[in-house]
Order: C-alpha cells, then sequence, then structure tokens
C-alpha cells in the first residue's frame, strides 16, 4: 500500500527529505507543504545579497519547485500547516492564496517547521525599518528599502555571526554602522581571548562598537520608524536597524500534535529523528542535536545539520537505518577580510561545564612564511586536562581557516587526544601550509598541559 | 654524566632533534655535523625561489646559525660525517673548510643524512647543465645558470610533485618547457582518473608533455653541456634539464656502522627512532615510516614527518617518552592555479596490496555555488569494500584542496569509515563551503557501495 507521507516546511530538511523518499524508488506520496512562496533557498546566503556580492537574489534557490514535482513530489508552495492532530493522522493546511482550509491526511508525517529570528520584545521591534535576515524576502525587503530612502546609518544589534556579516554588507551601501551587543565582547559564542582581532577588523573598517548593554528601546520617529536606539547610559540615532540576536525553533505546530519540546525548548528527536508521537518524525532548525563532545542534547540550528537530517528522516520514513551522528557546534564566518572558525566546546563552554580545562592560544605563520602573501593566524585550542581529550578550538586568520577548524571538527568526531591531534600526517606546500602547521604548534604546546601527555 | 650527543646533518630532523634537546634543560652536549653551509633550511621552498615568487634566498633559511649557537649547541657547518664506528661509539669528521679530518666520541648519535636526488643512469647524466632541486645552492645554481645563458628550451625529467613545481617555475622566466615522463600519466602517484585535470593545466600554461617513455640519452654538444633529450622513439632539443625523478635516502654511513636498511631501502627505526644499534637514532628522509592505513613500512619523505620524527628522537635520547605515529602520505601541490592533494592510498596503489576496492569520484562546488569566485573541484574517495574503511582521498581543485585533504588524513589517522566522513560537522558560510561540503558529498555516494554503508 502506498504510504501518504506529508512534509511540513519545504527549505533543507523537508526538502532534502522528500528528495531522498523520491530518489529510493519506494512507493510513496509525498506532499510537502510550505507557507512561503520559495523553497529551498540558501538563507545563509542573503547578506551577501545585501552586500551585493549576489546581485540576482534568485540564485540563492537551490532549486526549482518544477526539479521536485518532477520527481513526483507534490511541493505546495504558500500552504501553511496550522493544525496538526496526531490521533487522526491528519493536518490542517490554509491555503494563503485562496485563504481557503482543508484536511489532510497522512501516514507518517515530517516536522521541518525551521526556527525564527528572535525581535526583542522592545518598544519599536516590530517598525518598519527594523529588519530580520532570516527568510528569502528579507533581504530583498531591505535591499528595496536601501535604494528607496538612502539612510545614512544603520544599527545592527547583536555581535552573532550574522549580525557581523550584516554590518559588513551594510558598510558596502556606505551606511554608518554601529553594532550594538549586550555581551562583553563581539561573537559572544566565542572566547573572548579570541575576539580581539574581529573586533579591530570592524573597527578598522569603520563599524562603531557598543558592547555590554542590551538594546532596551527602538525609538520611533513620527512616521513609526525607528529613528533611534537607546540602551541603559546610551542613545544614537539610525535610519534603519537590522537584528542579529539569533532565533528560535518553530515548534507551535509540534506542541499542538502533542510532540515533546525538550529542554533545549526544540523538538527531542531519537538519531533517526523520530518523535515520541507514533508517525511523527522532525529535522531542522525545529530540532535538537546530541553534541558528540559532551553528549548533551543542544540546540544548534545550522544548515549541514538541517540538510543531514533531513536525509535521515526521509531514510527512517521508508523503512531505512540512517542515523544522524549530531553536530560538535562547526561554524565559520568571513568578517571583512577576517575569516574566523570554532568547532566543539570553547573555554567558556567547557569551564560552565565543570570540566578541568587546559588551553592554548598561539599565532603561527598561516602559509611557508617566505611565500608571497604569508600572514600569520591565531589558534586556541581547548582540551581536557586530566585525560587529554580534545574539546575544541577557535582559529582567526586569514587563510587556511575553513579547512583547520574542519580538521579539528574531524578530530573531535573521532575523540582525539591532543596528543593524537599531534601526530595527524596534515600536508606541507609552501603556498598553503608551513612544515609544522598551526594546529600542531598549537597542539605540541597543549599537550604537556594536560595528564596524558608525552614530553 | 653529561651525556655526549652526536647529530649527523643539520636540516629538519636533526636540528629539530636538537633544539628540543636544547629546550628540555636535560644536561646533554650536543654537537651537530652538517656537511654543507647552511642547516635548516626549506627545501620545498626552492622551486618558488627559481619562479622569483621568493626573491631573496635566505629567506628560505629557517635558523641562523647563530640561533642554535645561542642555545648551547655546537653547529658545525661544511663538516661531513664519513665514517662511523658503532663499536668505539665514534665518527670521523671531515672538516670541509681546513681538509683535516678527526674523530669525535659520543654517548649518544642521531643519524639524520636526508635524501639525495636520483640522477638518471644515462649519459649526460651529470652535465653541468642538469640540475638538482634539493640542497639549498641548487636552486641559486639554476637560476644564475638562467641569468647567465639565457636558454629558451628547457626539458624537466619527471612529472613528480617537484617537477611539476620546476616546470611552472621555468615557465616564469619564459622558456618552453617539454615535460618527460615514463610513466603514462603526469603525478604517477595518482590515480590516472585524477590528473586528467592536471594534465589539462600543465598544456593550457604552455607544458609539452611526453609521456610513457623514459629518458634514455641526454645528448651533450662539443662543451660537454646537453643540447637534446632522447627517449626509445623521439628527440628533442634543449638548453638545460631539470631533474624531478625523486631521490634515494643517504645510508652509506648508517651501513658503515651496522645499522638495518630494511625493505623500502632506509633505515628502519622505532617509533622512538631508535635504530638496531645501541646508541644510534636515526630520522628524518633516511629513514622508513609506518604507514597508518597498511601498517606497512614505506619510505615517504616529506617534511612534516622529519620535524616531527627529529622531536621524537630528541626526547627519546634524553629518555622521554614521545612516539612518532606514522604517516599517511598526505601531500600537496599547486600546479599553476590548480591545487593538487592527496592523502593515504589511491585506488591503484589499494589494488596493487589486493584490497577489495570501492570508490567515487565526484565534481561539485568548492563554494556557495552563487559566492564570487565559486568553480568546481573533483574529489575521489577509496574505501575498503568489504569494511567500509575509508582508505585514501585525491582532490583536484581551485579552493579548499589543502584542508579537504587534511580532513581525510585526520580520518585516516582514526580509523573512520566512509559513514563515519559523511557524518562530520564540517563547517558551512558561503564564502567557504557550500552546505553539502564535496568531501559529504563524496562520502555519501561512497557509502551504498560498501558493506557495512547504510541505506
Amino acid at each position: 500500500m502506498t504510504d501518504a507521507i506529508a512534509i511540513v516546511g519545504g527549505d533543507a530538511a523537508g526538502m532534502s527529505a522528500a528528495s531522498f523518499i523520491a530518489r529510493s524508488g519506494e512507493d510513496a506520496k509525498v506532499t510537502v507543504f510550505e507557507r512561503s512562496g520559495v523553497n529551498s533557498y540558501a538563507a545563509c546566503g542573503l547578506p551577501y545579497h545585501v552586500s551585493r556580492d549576489i546581485h540576482d537574489p534568485s540564485t540563492l534557490l537551490v532549486r526549482e519547485p518544477s526539479y521536485f514535482t518532477s520527481k513526483g513530489i507534490d511541493l505546495r508552495l504558500c500552504h501553511e500547516v496550522v493544525d496538526l492532530d496526531t490521533t487522526a493522522h491528519a493536518v490542517t493546511v490554509l491555503d494563503r492564496v485562496s485563504s481557503t482550509s482543508y484536511t489532510h491526511h497522512y501516514d507518517k508525517l515530517l516536522l521541518a517547521t525551521g526556527a525564527s529570528a528572535i525581535v526583542p520584545p522592545v518598544a519599536g521591534g516590530h517598525a518598519a525599518n527594523v529588519f530580520s535576515i532570516r527568510h528569502y524576502d528579507d533581504s530583498i525587503a531591505l535591499v528595496q528599502y536601501i535604494e528607496q530612502h538612502k539612510p545614512g546609518r544603520g544599527t545592527v544589534i547583536g555581535a552573532s555571526y550574522l549580525g557581523l556579516e550584516m554590518a559588513e554588507a551594510l558598510r558596502a551601501h556606505g551606511l554608518e554602522i554601529t553594532l550594538a551587543e549586550g555581551a562583553d565582547h563581539v561573537l559572544p559564542a566565542m572566547d573572548s581571548d579570541m575576539t580581539g582581532l574581529v573586533h579591530s577588523e570592524l573597527v578598522d573598517q569603520g563599524t562603531d562598537i557598543r558592547l555590554g548593554e542590551p538594546v532596551v528601546e527602538l525609538e520611533q520617529g513620527e512616521d513609526g520608524s525607528v529613528c533611534a536606539v537607546r540602551t541603559a547610559s546610551a542613545r544614537w540615532e539610525c535610519d534603519l536597524v537590522v537584528l542579529g540576536l539569533g532565533a528560535r525553533p518553530n515548534i507551535e505546530l509540534a506542541s499542538k500534535g502533542g510532540v515533546d519540546i525538550d529542554v533545549t525548548g526544540a523538538i527531542g528527536t531519537t538519531d533517526t529523528m523520530m518523535t515520541n508521537v507514533d508517525g511523527v518524525w522532525a529535522a531542522g532548525d525545529c530540532v535538537s542535536s546530541s553534541h558528540r563532545v559532551t553528549g548533551a542534547t543542544v540546540w544548534i540550528p545550522l544548515g549541514p545539520a538541517a540538510n543531514k537530517q533531513g536525509r535521515v528522516a526521509g531514510s527512517s520514513m521508508i523503512g531505512g537505518s540512517a542515523r544522524f551522528g549530531g553536530v560538535v557546534g562547526t561554524s565559520l564566518v568571513k568578517v571583512f577580510d577576517l575569516h574566523v572558525g570554532r568547532t566543539g566546546l570553547t573555554e567558556t563552554e567547557a569551564r560552565r561545564l565543570g570540566m578541568r580545562v587546559a588551553s592554548t592560544r598561539i599565532t603561527a605563520d598561516d602559509i611557508a612564511h617566505y611565500y608571497p602573501g604569508s600572514t600569520k593566524t591565531t589558534v586556541k585550542i581547548v582540551a581536557d586536562a586530566t585525560t587529554s581529550r580534545l574539546l575544541g578550538a577557535q582559529i582567526v586568520g586569514r587563510a587556511g581557516v575553513p579547512g583547520r577548524t574542519n580538521v579539528v571538527a574531524t578530530a573531535l568526531q573521532a575523540g582525539m587526544s591532543v596528543g593524537d591531534l599531534a601526530d595527524v600526517d596534515l600536508g606541507y606546500a609552501p603556498p598553503f601550509a608551513p612544515v609544522w602547521d598551526p594546529l600542531l604548534v598549537a597542539a605540541n604546546r597543549l599537550g604537556p598541559m594536560t595528564r596524558k601527555a608525552q614530553p
């Protein structure tokens, strides 16, 4: 008998699942409900549309709808699932074009409802010149606003990865930028001893940075637009605001269906992406993951995990045995000319978890010192001081940052010690690396500080 | 009692050992004998001196001699060790400046005698316009020759990494280049299905490639210089020859001292770099290593291993417990605008070892397809078809090649399966990688072809 598979959400996780099932050749009827008018867009590319590195935003659309329909997937754009009855195996769908609702029955359901940008709960948070950058339309709206209103001063709230990318994107339009961050350093997801270079780069590129005080009000002018930003002790004027405060998982529909929300505030699943409710799977930015270093349940909503989880959910829904292996929290960001990576735990995170931590921070040549373009890269690695197990790394530099971050991500997945990392046979050629790769320099330095160390 | 430690060879392995011992604070008198006039130069940088990417060759000298003498190391340049009596714990040293010899007694000895470039055993192999590129003086001699004689046509014999780097370096001087390789494809250390792009790049950059026939004669003119190259079926004229035929370990001194030479033709050691002879260690390009993928003893003389082995030897000679973990055969090379990496076993090598091999070759976006500068990268991964264990990878592209090669090197060291690689939490940001990293695309493709695969 043909399984009726319903998928709520037509972005990374949802479409990965749908594609996997369609490719499998299994006898299943797949229906995808997507409330917006687009499917499968590259959300992480939106800042580069704002910056005009990408001129045509449609290049961010990964696949045309026709690609999926040609694979036999019933992709329904502008169809929002507004209710879920897991007993009756039914969803209520609102057709946003005709404004009519209907009931759709499923045998198996995938919740891939994603996450939504956090809007600060202050006056003015929803004004017309306050922009989130999460959905396909968001960057188009921002670019249109800039072109129409020619703002001179912008404020970015939140010095997250996205906040920094947006500061750079707005600088490309010539705006004066103020970057407001409630924590005491930019990139609060990194250790403060690694973000000084990033802070300097932002300042060098003309960004005014205000740290340590959350925004308490977005002051609105007569037309309702935000015209100034207030913290407890400061006030500055601005012509537009971009939010970089992160996101929250979209769990309303799951809650309506009795699907468990775990301690992270996201949907809890098994490693085959099954929820506690029979016949209901979940994947992507709306679910939590297992952290491979700590074993803890975490919510780190990033694109690679969403795609992998979608694939695993698709496999599991048709009886396959694929499993999602969890995350180590790898992320990369370009901040003007600086490249930044982190993976695993920061020192701050490890200490907060009560671990005995050893760490080292070194600055070394990124490629052979004599090769044209050589410059310095800074590497911090963090290990368990008792067992010598590697816990994480943070890297800031101008070349080789993604590769070195990924090497540590691989080492973390394998449970390597600092000594194991020091032993890895990393490649050497003058245009690409020094003979002692900075990772090895750091590992050799850190090794003796941990108990299992060799002299 | 103060140990008298003698080190033969003042390059990567020898000076790493000397430095490690000096830094340790142990009570040891370290004497280093180096037959040339320089210590610790970056041999892999020599092609970039020839190409004039590096103008001052002295930047290739990693450390001044005074650095080592200030650490208490007795560094004797132009002192060649010509005999070894391991029973008497004595070396015979020739002072090449005064042409006098003396005997030096040691308690512990490190052989770090390196390797020498292979010169083809054909007529003309030692002519004045035939150049090896291995020692510090070699690139200086070649550049001087080019500047004095203004040659128009050069031949590079051997399409190895070095051969390709030298073809590029000579092209930078405007020479017409013929590249002669006895095997049927360039970069014979890689699978032939991965070298087509490299071949095309060489041709596009003006290199004439002759494959499949070894050189049988270097024809000499009246002044003794080589003026033409002959293979069995061809002859072409040239004004200079550069050799890229690889190297042989320098084992003569070891043999004189009764030190075991193993099946690879290099000195065999334990993982603490001890030889079979009491009180004698060896490290660097003159020793064999354990291959972490196969467990076999191999001779893969590369800089990172030499440096690590020197460090381990230094530790071991003063009673430390450091061990050298072996190699996986990682190497990187830039060929004009193309970047090439390999690690682990090629398919050819794995089949030659009798393994059941599964492999896949994919071409994918190197960074997000919509980000400026995006292009394609080609990844081949090789696995054991029975166990799904990862065996190796080869990567050719224009960005991200070193990092991705190093990720696989790390995965190989950890003994990961193809499924493990597909699970690694690699970083994603549009300027650096697509959301599905090419390594994950390849691993997802290869997984189902191996027995432990998941659907």
